[in-house]
């Protein structure tokens, strides 16, 4: 347990190695998973601006997380304007990550659903790299890694895409 | 069309009536959606960081849209530190909020999913107060319209909420 719902809130964290789990506690007694934090995410952002954490954040396995001290980022902000704007931005651009895969979602064709993904996804050239570990695409978009398999499978089989090592490239029409 | 992918941004907006879709043309030519926006919300907040528009706009019926032009959103925030610090928690608000909507998706169970959802949404007391329309709720956590209601009654009949008007409380355990 890093910490716990109600909790005096200390600051920030980045996750380094490992998986977390945010979770809250409800007055009925549940635990309800929020969020899944992965290496490299920034999380408990919230926590900047009250006292006190909203939630559980519970490891699931190892982990390493860095604490960015509350009072220290306030005051980094308040002494730099630009490094404020850069974390709006941040903030902005996750926001809008988070909402196109709730969009994808609802698409219900797997082999569909994966090559809008990879349209939303990939960069001016068609090009998508891939982050992290295939299995992180399948949770993002609702497949299971069968599914996903397949589907890359059939896309590449189709001339959709083309695959080489992490890189994925959608093909002209 | 209110604004176009590629276009020179002018601003944020706020949508006030109707409903609007954003998205994203391809380099293959389709068109795909990314989040469709209801009365309330701001978006296109993306532009206040870039030159131009990353999707369209397009309005699904008629629509009423407030525009916050980019230079006078950028001067209050520069003249006023603590109004961007309440944008920015504004934007961490929304990010905690679509994340949850996205766990809440994983839940099989349609009875299971609504039960978790007002968990997490209602207040200290138990109370949801909806926001809008019944059909916002089925439309945020993937339900259709008839599961939606089903999974209600069902709760409300095995004693799990108390539904008065607008208003649904969890019973205690």
């Amino acid at each position: 347990m890093l910490f716990r719902q109600g909790s005096v809130s200390v600051g920030v964290f980045q996750l380094v190695s490992g998986r977390l789990r945010l979770m809250r506690s409800t007055p009925g007694g549940a635990d309800v998973p929020m969020h899944t934090v992965r290496p490299g995410e920034l999380f408990a952002e919230a926590s900047l601006f009250s006292s006190h954490y909203h939630c559980d954040a519970v490891a699931l396995d190892n982990c390493e997380a860095r604490l960015y001290p509350k009072a220290a980022v306030l005051r980094h902000f308040a002494d730099r304007p630009e490094a404020l704007w850069a974390f709006t931005q941040e903030l902005a651009h996750r926001l809008q990550n988070v909402r196109t895969r709730l969009e994808i979602k609802q698409i219900r064709s797997a082999t569909e659903r994966v090559l809008q993904y990879l349209r939303l996804m990939s960069d001016s050239k068609g090009v998508w790299q891939r982050p992290g570990p295939l299995k992180h695409l399948a949770e993002d978009i609702g497949l299971t890694h069968e599914a996903l398999y397949r589907a890359l499978a059939k896309l590449e089989r189709e001339g959709w895409i083309h695959r080489s090592g992490a890189e994925i490239r959608l093909c002209p029409p």
